[in-house]
């Protein structure tokens, strides 16, 4: 059982939502509508110790962050205004109030610059340290991007290099070194990442971008959700390694492009574009923030994903795979 | 450290939340304004096997259908009109297909009773089956109740008998036996509690309610809860048992009012009525749903819960005491 098919078989349970529910399971985030021009996003994230984070590789203030910024990812891939969270966390026996507090910093830190509020949530004890965030955010109605908007011939890029976390991850387990200015950048990429918030209602403001989500799980994997829910296929041509990633890899001997499709948590934003309208909205972004959009491939009209022209087989992360 | 200290530490952590937020950490749920005349209403439970139910007690359906109505007894408890809910899971390796969509079965079953659209979620493995739901609600602003607003002088009353729950889950575990209809009932409330729902809105609905929650940890902790919040306290009169909680108690030879002071997840609603409207009050909802607004005692002005004169220890459900 994938965790895919997994959802699959959930979303036949629960049925068809009724109108005020305007898309349910199975995107980054689910959308209702509060008044007649504006959608609610409401996603939800779950976090175990052992499984999505080490407590020795991180501090339980990193771990806080990026739990936090991960589920601030989900609104960003919905190009929406981040308003409010809630935190239910499940803590060991052993957990101290000073360690709940240090957490809790590092969920307020990140919230604070994403200008989520954070309003309630629930304690409870378990076994392992597990964090379950619910994020809301607010869109115009014109301005929602699904998964599913994408096309044929749509330019798919993304919204920064990749791989970075998953050095980051790697560093921290101490198997390998890299030059010192890549490594800092690495581990702050594993324990700090940036939702890219701006970015995302910034690129779902534009009528010529027809998918988004964000790349939570790999290149690869993300991809291979984008396209099913479009109903297409893709060529990547370039992937954008991040430089911390490549130095990783080159270590261990791995091909730095596979390191970095199947590395997961990078948020960026992966988008499928109007192919005519790729290079303004390019030209766009990289004034407005500095940085590049970074065309990696293009969707085509048949299913599956190809890279160099050879089936890609999906690398990323699957918790039930 | 009590859970309440641990909430009140968080809260300080977690600073003011900005205008939008119009009620945050420490309620039922917490409120947020999506247009002028609206407030919508979220709020976040997390449950965990061998701390909040048993696989042996219940069937997998039945812990689904629990936690649910857990979730939708605090909009309830918020006189909120219920739209959507996200449910987390955090999976044993042990865990099967069939297992989840049992599980979900029960989740979608009361969430269609509820009207609440299951809108997404996220799966993850974990060590304990962990449950972490998050529902959405929407109320007139004009109708919100929260635990803060009673006043000295004010009828204290719940919308049922309480213990049965309680009840229910001493009778799983086989320790006593009682009257087969009894058995049934307390089972049923054990397995299958209804959230108030109706009664909610029909209570926020009137100017005459200052305070309402719902009754989820035990009469005696979550009525100090409400004086807490209210800066008051209060003097219980009588406390009204449920017939298979009384059963149950006097076969175990302890109080019947003790054991149903102590008895959460009977999700009834706990209320403070204006003292001159509380007749009226129980009329109407009598004749509307058929069964008695029960009074419990009355607030006062100095702090802590007497009950036949003498002061009433906390013994309802802590999981950090």
């Amino acid at each position: 059982m994938t965790e895919d098919e997994l959802i699959a078989a959930i979303s036949d349970i629960v049925g068809t939502p009724g109108q005020a529910v305007k898309l349910g399971i199975g995107d980054d985030a689910a959308l209702w509508q509060p008044s007649r021009s504006r959608r609610s996003v409401i996603s939800t994230d779950m976090l175990v110790e052992g499984l999505h984070f080490e407590l020795d590789a991180m501090s339980r203030e990193d771990v806080g962050w990026r739990a936090m910024a991960a589920n601030a990812s989900d609104l960003a891939a919905m190009g929406a205004r981040p308003v409010l969270a809630t935190v239910a966390l499940g803590l060991p026996a052993s957990t101290s109030l000073g360690d709940v507090l240090e957490l809790y910093r590092g969920l307020a830190a990140c919230a604070a610059g994403a200008k989520l509020a954070i309003v309630g949530g629930d304690v409870s004890r378990s076994s392992a340290l597990t964090i379950a965030i619910t994020v809301v955010g607010e869109v115009r109605a014109s301005d929602v991007k699904t998964r599913a908007g994408g096309r044929p011939g749509d330019v798919v890029a993304v919204t920064g290099a990749l791989g970075a976390a998953r050095a980051g991850l790697e560093l921290t387990r101490g198997r390998v070194g890299i030059r010192e200015d890549l490594e800092a950048a690495a581990l702050l990429a594993f324990r700090r990442p940036e939702p890219r918030l701006a970015e995302g209602r910034f690129l779902a403001a534009s009528r010529n971008v027809n998918a988004m989500m964000d790349c939570s799980d790999g290149l690869s994997t993300d991809l291979s959700r984008l396209c099913g829910a479009s109903h297409c296929g893709a060529a990547l041509e370039r992937i954008p390694v991040a430089d911390s990633a490549r130095a990783v890899a080159e270590q261990r001997g791995e091909d730095p492009e596979c390191f970095a499709l199947a590395g997961g948590e990078d948020f960026e934003l992966l988008t499928a574009i109007r192919p005519r309208a790729f290079e303004n909205l390019a030209g766009r972004y990289r004034r407005r923030f500095g940085r590049e959009l970074l065309r990696v491939g293009v969707l085509g009209p048949e299913s599956g994903i190809t890279w160099n022209g050879a089936p890609l087989e999906r690398s990323g992360w699957d918790h039930f795979a």
